[in-house]
């Protein structure tokens, strides 16, 4: 048996040490990162911290999960704005007894989130704290004429989504709930435990939009990811742009591994609310919405449109509700 | 009495609207901040996270100066750079307890600390943890052939320090053992404390740089600041440019108020390796040293020079002893 080496067993430096192999060598060695940035654009900046036990815990996250995910919720973000990653900087805190190995993983799941974006961590900070937390920055860039706003959204923009909502919030269930996994296929349990464990920032859909824009310069596309669930994010963007929205229940995707085992309630509540899919909830003409729907894979679909007013109405079958942020933002509250 | 409102009594949202009028209203709304960048420079990005507890505490520090410190030392790591500040972001975890005031005095340090450099906060994250840590993200802008560097010192060079090294250390032992205060001039008391509550980074250096860069273009700048303490930061530009350094304990000035209760070991200890005095140490030609030392307060002074080989040697009244990182870096300790 070989004895589980911890932070306090080799200190801060060793820790930095180990750590700068994730690292570019020479963004290494100064009390700060030097970067470029491409004439012509803005620098987009985006901040997001992990909590042991509140964003992830040993029940459901690896430490490599627990690095990817804090990842492509800031590379998300910066997808959110329409920008190109540059590169993340990480401030790790963490008590001196967690085994240094843990902090590898997380570092390898960051570096695995990363690399098809070649993107690099250019320096950090380590520090001792009674909890684990992982504190990311995000750093790309974007044409300000080009970025992505919640703020632009217009009547009669169709609203599209890149993809499938719901298989996240699936996913976890799952992880939760061993007893559920008999009544599943073993593709579609693995499909929905990676959407929650590996979320994938859709900066792919951002370089599909700069091409979009060749042929159209002054193409106006509101917007945000549904990292908060669907529901949130029209909800934010009719409020930031002082518009409402029409939803079909008809129109919105379901992710095939839903098939019999969830039910129909379920599904639309996980669709609207699950949060953590990470996907672009975007607001653009509706040709424009069509070309681009294209384009994508098949959980992309154009789920309603931007209406006057200030109403975010969602059709179902029977019933017309109003959507809101009530269920969105407790992160406070006790329970 | 008023009650005490807290974070969970206003949730997520609550907070961060208060917490808006801290930042500039043009950044906010969207999932990232957008910035420019002035043309030919490099953005330069550092990352710093404080924790209750560890990096401050009730005994010794306000939410206010809690604010003002981790925007210091963030600001510190740019101008240890070159660089001039464009922006901070700001990751915000804490538990629902803390009183919504608490949180916004916080603000009101990062703020104040802030003001003088027209820097803004321009967004950040907010989310709950079981123990209170301010994540803070600092961007810069230089010119990529004007940054100072740690690995750039050459034999020859003097070391100039921009300022009284100790002070912050002293001030942080008055915090700690209010029965020293009758030993004091009132005066020193004030100053000590506020060199430890409210330390200054000295983007003034960086400013007075880039005049004496107008005369002489080409002018090459090692150097850091000395967060970690002089001896740290001696030590580490002199690894990182595989030199050596001799010390002159002689020329190393002595924060005046360490007359009459200071001894002159403790002094040395202090002035040494007390760190959090956030001063610059730069390393660069004799003349070019002359005429910055000329310009800056009276705690600056040329303390040294850079010497061939490895050894960073402190030369005292009546002995030689060799510099190291064996105080500085003990973070992850029980102590």
């Amino acid at each position: 048996m070989t004895e589980t080496i911890r932070v306090q067993d080799i200190g801060e430096q060793g820790l930095l040490q180990k750590l700068q192999r994730f690292c570019p060598p020479d963004v290494i060695g100064d009390d700060a990162a030097l970067l470029s940035i491409a004439a012509g654009h803005s620098l987009v900046v985006t901040t997001d911290t992990l909590i042991d036990g509140v964003h992830f815990s040993d029940r459901t996250t690896s430490p490599t999960d627990a690095g990817w995910r804090a990842v492509a919720a800031n590379l998300s973000d910066l997808a959110s704005m329409g920008a190109e990653p540059i590169a993340i900087t990480v401030g790790l805190s963490l008590p001196g007894t967690v085994p240094v190995n843990w902090v590898e993983q997380l570092y390898q799941g960051m570096s695995r989130c990363l690399h098809p974006f070649h993107t690099p961590i250019v320096g950090g900070d380590v520090c001792r704290s009674p909890v684990i937390s992982v504190a990311i920055t995000a750093l790309g860039q974007v044409k300000p004429a080009e970025a992505i706003r919640r703020s632009i959204a217009q009547p009669g923009d169709a609203i599209l989504i890149t993809g499938y909502h719901g298989a996240s919030r699936a996913g976890l269930e799952l992880l939760l709930n061993p007893d559920l996994h008999s009544a599943i296929d073993k593709t579609a349990l693995a499909r929905l435990i990676t959407a929650h464990q590996r979320p994938i920032p859709r900066l792919d859909v951002v370089a599909l939009l700069k091409d979009l824009r060749k042929q159209d310069p002054d193409l106006r596309i509101a917007g945000m990811d549904s990292s908060d669930g669907l529901a949130d994010a029209i909800v934010q963007i009719c409020r930031a742009s002082g518009v409402g929205a029409r939803l079909n229940r008809s129109q919105i995707p379901v992710p095939p591994e839903f098939s019999n085992w969830v039910s129909n309630p379920q599904a639309i509540e996980w669709i609207l609310y699950g949060g953590e899919d990470f996907e672009l909830v975007l607001c653009l003409p509706i040709e424009i919405a069509e070309t681009l729907m294209a384009q994508l894979g098949k959980g992309a679909a154009i789920v309603g449109q931007i209406v006057a007013g200030r109403s975010v109405l969602f059709q179902d079958e029977d019933a017309v509700t109003e959507l809101s942020l009530s269920k969105g933002f407790q992160h406070f509250s006790a329970d």
